[in-house]
């Protein structure tokens, strides 16, 4: 019973160190601020992690998982063709980045920690990557196009839509989805073969 | 000679800021910090800038300016039809973004700092999107296109490259803008008219 209690603290930590680290940042969020927001005192909040560090890689451990989650089910699933796989994940990438403040706090930090562990992309960009490689062979793809440079801009589109979220700019529950199917859109257009249809 | 001198001063501090605010962000920069990199004395620091408030709204502000005069620089020139012109302008912001960090640092605080004043991306954006109107009009990109969505994709692309060039992800000279001419290769792709060559 403790130590589901533990637990349900533990998990309710990261939930609210990921709204504050979304918003403000590592360097903007104080170990004192994040003990308020959660509503526990400083000795609760250390019983669980030592220091500011731990809390916010647990935050980025926690985004990670959740973003490994959504991208196994996608390619479990199969969606059509390795394209069709390619822009749901883009798209279930940017429900989960609407819906989940932790997930858009692992990729803040991920980027202002960078060394601190692993990144945020690479829960996701090595299997866009692979999939595009296959929507080359498989013809979806016209022949000269490169995936790397096709995942990295899927990787500026996910990054601009963190930060869009964050600031507030597409505050309709869903808006920021349809917006970035929107500019997916535009970049399948740019690559993929003339006889496919681009339905995304 | 004294106001010279000053105005000497004030262009070091702002420099020397630009890097620590593109490197670690606004929470992540204390006034303390900013004097030692300048090598200056707090004392010398505060007599040009009262807070790090002060001192960032300047670098935004000189981050904008070097900004707008490039964008007046590649707009007066032409560079031939108005979508060879957004393709300046993109290329254009790029180079620049990897050349100064005062100019990264306004990306970054304009975020940071939403609504302390004007978005770094106001001193660009409506001119990127009226040109991708005129392209739709000139019929250089296909008229079912949004210039809206195009420009918030060229949004994202800069953001993103700022972020590449602060993590030192495009070490050597020229390398970011050779990495956003590959990327916005395949968004014109994507919106040019069947019958346009692609020359970016």
């Amino acid at each position: 019973m403790k130590q589901e209690r533990g637990a349900l603290t533990r998990s309710h930590l990261i939930a609210v160190a990921g709204v504050e680290f979304d918003r403000n940042g590592y360097d903007g969020t104080s170990f004192s601020r994040l003990s308020r927001s959660a509503g526990v005192s400083i000795g609760a909040l250390t019983f669980h992690f030592s220091a500011k560090a731990e809390l916010a890689s647990a935050v980025e451990e926690s985004g990670r998982s959740a973003t490994r989650a959504v991208v196994e089910d996608i390619t479990a699933r199969g969606a059509g063709t390795a394209l069709d796989t390619v822009s749901a994940l883009i798209l279930g990438l940017g429900r989960l980045i609407e819906a989940d403040a932790v997930v858009r706090a692992a990729a803040r930090l991920g980027q202002e920690r960078a060394g601190a562990g692993p990144e945020w992309c690479g829960c996701w960009l090595p299997e866009v990557r692979a999939l595009l490689g296959q929507a080359v062979e498989q013809g979806q793809v016209r022949p000269d196009v490169d995936p790397r440079p096709v995942a990295l801009l899927a990787a500026h589109l996910m990054g601009g839509t963190v930060a869009r979220v964050r600031q507030g700019r597409s505050r309709r529950p869903g808006a920021a989805v349809v917006e970035l199917r929107e500019l997916w859109r535009i970049v399948c257009r740019g690559i993929a073969a003339p006889q496919e249809l681009v339905e995304v």
